[in-house]
């Protein structure tokens, strides 16, 4: 097919960031069809479609409707959490190839009926996780794969980004975070940082997730927050967030790496990911931006980072991933500095090509695993919990 | 008393920089008594005390011998990590004042030990944990008194020291970490990172640490490392060290803070103690040297640490603990960057004067406890364990 025809299916924040920055303008797909539970919302799409000179698409507040194959070769699901893995396992029923946004699973289950529904339809999916694309993770792992950390044993990453703002007004923007925060306690958005940890260690290619323990901290920057603020609604002063300020994870795998992880979105702080990869003869660390070689380093440089720190991009001259290097020659585009604008070119790519999905459904399934997973640890006191193995074995030999 | 006289056990490397950058150079202590399991390091010692113009001490290799009333008021411990423990009991029993240098317990039941024989004799008893004044630790510490990060809800803390030279000649150096590291699976060494946090959170003075869970990596940098490095044993190349590269230890407290923790000692890497604060109203983070306030900051600056990174010596001006101004005034001692020569003396000050040790028996019995459990928590795959309470029940009330 020449371009995909895509139905886009939630037109909140992030849809409406995503059609503006980067869908819109991809030469390789065209949006046929909006969906949102908001009629205003659709309004928006069908709007920001006409916008950009493209003839105005279906449009519906009920997703089932869009998911039809005379409309649609493709879906793109940009809606709340709750409704991600529902729209896709219809859309795989149907045919139409899925392009999922990011978030974490409400049950195992859930994530089994993914991979079953994938298994018995064959139909393309695809996670959009974009941090899989961000340039310094990618240099990391083109210097990864050249060797240069030696044998990785130890990762960390985090979603670390105050939302404050964003659950406080949750209700008055419709958001689904608010409702999240009040009655789950777990880490509930694992996967920006967990993506590239996965593949830099092979995750379900010659590695699985074996267990975990999570252990939330107490609740108490929300209820400071709406204190600090007027304009927030005072009954979230004293309303019961289940959810901990902080909580951390730490995964073991099969070939005995293990990975921190830490969700820390209601706190002041400056946003991170935390990215943090660790070998026998290098490192790499976001937080400060250092790579640190034994191959470049004298010993008295050992006792102190502000030497060297944010001397990543040095490397990048010698080390761009060839995927950076292709895509700064040909121009950026697509939002958060370029990350989303590769990932869907990469799911649109696959769907056009009949080509495997970087990304997969047993990729997805143990990435999401982690938020149920991470929810009944903590409700344990922090007791190791059990991946199941969505390869049913077959990680020892995919690649 | 003028002057403590203090018997000094164990002279190996920790003992001589401690002997030549403080000890001697106090003035309200005279080292009268030296001991040593090697007859080369006593000599060091005798030579070292007559180096600095004071009278040639007593001298053994039995320190049984140098816990004599007539010949100490006081002990310093600074022997291997093993040994810490039987000196300090004996020497309370004896009525010898005991200040013992930091390592992490083998069992619970010597924490217990500790803490009983410490409330039989009354023997004051103090814990050298020498980054408990640190100086950035104390300014954080007297800014969190002061309110500017709210309450404080996770903290976090590492010793991540590049320490493979140091355990790969641990044999031809006679250094205690080689064996623990052949044998041991555990968070070994977590006071100098949990000392100030457990300050901050009013561990044993209305709060408590009450479990655990520790998850270690496999164990390749060691192996690694011998063979990178020619003038190493070559047994080292392929000998199992039970002990992970990177130990990951959650900590939670009675008062619903957590605490992560991390070992991080046979991988590449620059040194830091991972010092993190994280409250309501702001931040504090070592590995990158930033102070985050709500107060002092726009939205502009939440998207990136890089542009406020390394500001935390800007509010020392305002912020410097009362301790370090007037240490600083008088003159900076002792080694370290000075945390030495204050714990140091923190400890002669208690004794000459008859008052309480700022780091008690209990803090010692709940700091060291950690190792023990973590090593049976990483035993059981990652389960839960709990902290003893040393003070039953006296946390809630003492200050």
């Amino acid at each position: 097919m020449e371009k995909v025809r895509v139905a886009v299916v939630g037109i909140g924040c992030r849809g409406q960031y995503m059609m503006e920055h980067c869908l819109l303008d991809m030469d390789n797909m065209v949006v046929t069809a909006v969906c949102d539970t908001y009629e205003d919302r659709v309004k928006w799409g069908v709007d920001a479609v006409v916008r950009h000179g493209q003839p105005a698409p279906f449009a519906s507040t009920n997703w089932h409707d869009v998911l039809n194959k005379d409309l649609a070769d493709a879906v793109m699901i940009l809606s709340s959490w709750e409704s991600h893995v529902p729209i896709a396992i219809e859309a795989m029923q149907k045919g139409i190839a899925v392009g999922m946004e990011v978030g974490g699973a409400y049950s195992i289950d859930q994530c089994w009926d993914l991979v079953r529904t994938y298994e018995q339809t064959g139909t393309p999916f695809m996670f959009l996780e974009n941090c899989c694309y961000g340039r310094i993770e990618m240099m990391v792992m083109n210097m990864i794969k050249q060797g240069l950390f030696g044998e990785i044993v130890h990762c960390e990453g985090g979603y670390c980004h105050d939302l404050r703002d964003e659950i406080a007004f949750g209700k008055e923007n419709r958001h689904y975070r608010l409702r999240n925060y009040l009655h789950r306690n777990c880490e509930n958005y694992p996967t920006h940082e967990l993506g590239p940890i996965a593949q830099i260690l092979d995750i379900n290619r010659g590695n699985r997730f074996l267990s975990l323990v999570s252990v939330a901290s107490k609740s108490r920057g929300m209820n400071e927050y709406a204190k600090q603020h007027d304009n927030v609604n005072p009954a979230l002063q004293t309303a019961s967030f289940a959810q901990g300020d902080v909580v951390t994870t730490v995964i073991k795998c099969a070939n005995g790496e293990t990975i921190t992880l830490s969700l820390d979105t209601t706190l002041p702080r400056a946003y991170s990911r935390r990215f943090t990869v660790r070998g026998t003869l290098g490192m790499y660390m976001e937080d400060n931006n250092s790579i640190y070689l034994d191959s470049d380093f004298t010993p008295e440089d050992h006792w102190c980072w502000s030497k060297n720190w944010n001397n990543a991009e040095k490397y990048l001259e010698k080390y761009e991933h060839p995927v950076w290097e292709k895509y700064l020659k040909e121009g950026l585009r697509g939002g958060h500095g370029g990350m989303d604008g590769l990932v869907y070119d990469a799911f649109i790519e696959a769907v056009r090509n009949g080509t495997p999905c970087p990304i997969d459904v047993y990729d997805a399934a143990a990435w999401m695993a982690v938020t149920p997973l991470s929810e009944m640890s903590i409700a344990k006191g922090g007791a190791p919990v059990d991946f199941p193995d969505f390869t049913n074995g077959a990680f020892c030999e995919r690649i």
